[in-house]
């Protein structure tokens, strides 16, 4: 099996990562650590969140956050600054403020779905069509998120071809790529490739991404097992940022330094400077005062050290 | 690639976790994460080291600890016990105290054994043929490490040949199990594979073992590689017991948990009962006062938590 030559990769950590922290961070904090992340290489940083901050506080500042990024002289012109915008107020918000890209999202459980955003998985679908219809108009690509690929906190398994339904259903309603996430981190490499094998018979891998959450420590495995499927997408979040949600004290996103870590030990392309990763990891577990999550992060910022 | 249906797992924690381990543990504790590993259900747990105390104070009470193993009623039929031997007068130490399987060490990097053990690797080898020669008189199995597979803290890169070669050598020389160590950590699926493709040439793939630090996160990942090629034996440690001697605050060997999660995940038989190996993780971490360094034991406790 070739593992592909290059791969994007999709630093989700100032939205995903930041989503569950509960230290409030001020915007310039957010905005100096996207324009970071943007400098190390990442092909796209997922910049904030166009939720109402009654969910989710840390993202109160979407707009400002966002405004401050695509008009900064720092930004880069080949990276994408998606945003997430859960329905036409959250699009319009996040247009205002400058998006070019924005991601929705859907579960591939209903339990799961229910109670996360109050209604079913075709309910969900279908509340995202007009935000669709008008990104279209605008020439905005949407990218398109499925979680619980890999399992459900509520329903446990996860049957791979109803992921592959919800991918399918998102990738013909337009969405440009699709991120299939195991939001519980509790995919292993069999679980997972077996998952991805139904969801590239919907969808072609081209247009896949792989969203792992290292949860029990999996991630890393199951990003190689999907290069040998052919997946040339991974999100992560810098620095590990993030914990699970479900279960405190746990990880959350994959940590940006294992990946790059593990694709240049591939020699596979990224486009990331390592040290600039870390730089931009070490500015913001400064703010949050914390260690990495990241091994790779820990080991090589202790060989730095030492250098020095 | 088919994958091994079985796994032998060997708990190397109270031995190369423990050694680096500035806390000295009593006697006591050390034995009762012996009897806990064992319980839980690992094929073998190397139980401690016959090295002088003047280079690893934490293992001085080695005769102790082994006689206290080997006699207990708590001890495991099909439990073996091994402990590392340096030379004979250490293996004649651990078979006065009741060794029944001793384990010898090698490098596959010149630099690494001069700056180790003081001497070339062929010194090195030479050196064991004594120990080799009284173990086989006496029945008495010896497993044989090479460290460095994927790499040296001194010279970098090591060639897959130079590591064959040594694993050969110790084959030849009468071990029965050849447990390849990436001591550093530095090895991905690709340099692993590589490595294990030439020691495969060398040594049927049936006596080789993974022992795979996970200092930069990729462990479990190697594993799953080393899987792909047949391997079924992998060292590990409770709790990622034993930190990096070569990048303080950095990770040693890879979690037992992780190992055991993932190869469960993958449906391969270890015979451990991740209850109690969570049991045996929290009993040593309580006396060390630290928390676990294995994703899947924090994962799982938390969850354990949530419940009661």
């Amino acid at each position: 099996m070739k593992l592909p030559a290059k791969v994007r990769i999709v630093d989700v950590g100032p939205r995903d990562g930041l989503q569950n922290e509960k230290t409030l961070l001020p915007a310039a904090v957010k905005i100096e650590l996207i324009e970071r992340l943007a400098d190390a290489g990442v092909a796209a940083v997922e910049a904030t969140s166009f939720v109402s901050p009654k969910w989710v506080p840390q993202m109160a500042d979407a707009g400002e956050v966002l405004r401050a990024v695509m008009t900064s002289p720092r930004r880069h012109a080949g990276v994408a600054y998606p945003v997430l915008t859960p329905n036409l107020q959250g699009f319009d918000s996040a247009v205002a403020a400058g998006a070019k890209e924005v991601a929705i999202f859907a579960a591939a459980s209903e339990s799961f779905s229910q109670k996360n955003i109050n209604c079913s998985i075709g309910e969900s679908l279908k509340r995202f069509q007009p935000v669709l219809a008008r990104a279209q108009l605008l020439g905005i690509p949407v990218r398109g998120y499925v979680s619980c690929v890999a399992g459900c906190p509520y329903e446990g398994e996860v049957a791979p071809a109803q992921v592959a339904a919800v991918a399918r259903e998102l990738f013909v309603m337009g969405c440009y790529e699709i991120s299939l996430g195991d939001t519980i981190g509790i995919g292993t490499p069999a679980s997972i490739q077996r998952m991805l094998a139904a969801c590239a018979g919907a969808v072609p891998i081209d247009y896949l991404a792989g969203h792992y959450h290292d949860t029990y420590g999996m991630a890393i495995a199951n990003v190689y097992a999907s290069l040998e499927l052919g997946m040339a997408t991974f999100d992560a979040a810098v620095a590990g940022l993030g914990g699970c949600p479900y279960a405190a004290g746990a990880s959350g996103n994959v940590a940006t330094e294992d990946l790059v870590h593990l694709l240049h030990g591939l020699d596979i392309e990224t486009g990331v400077d390592m040290d600039r990763l870390l730089d931009a990891g070490s500015f913001i577990l400064a703010h949050l005062q914390r260690e990495p999550l990241s091994k790779a992060a820990r080991a090589l910022l202790a060989a730095r050290h030492a250098r020095h």
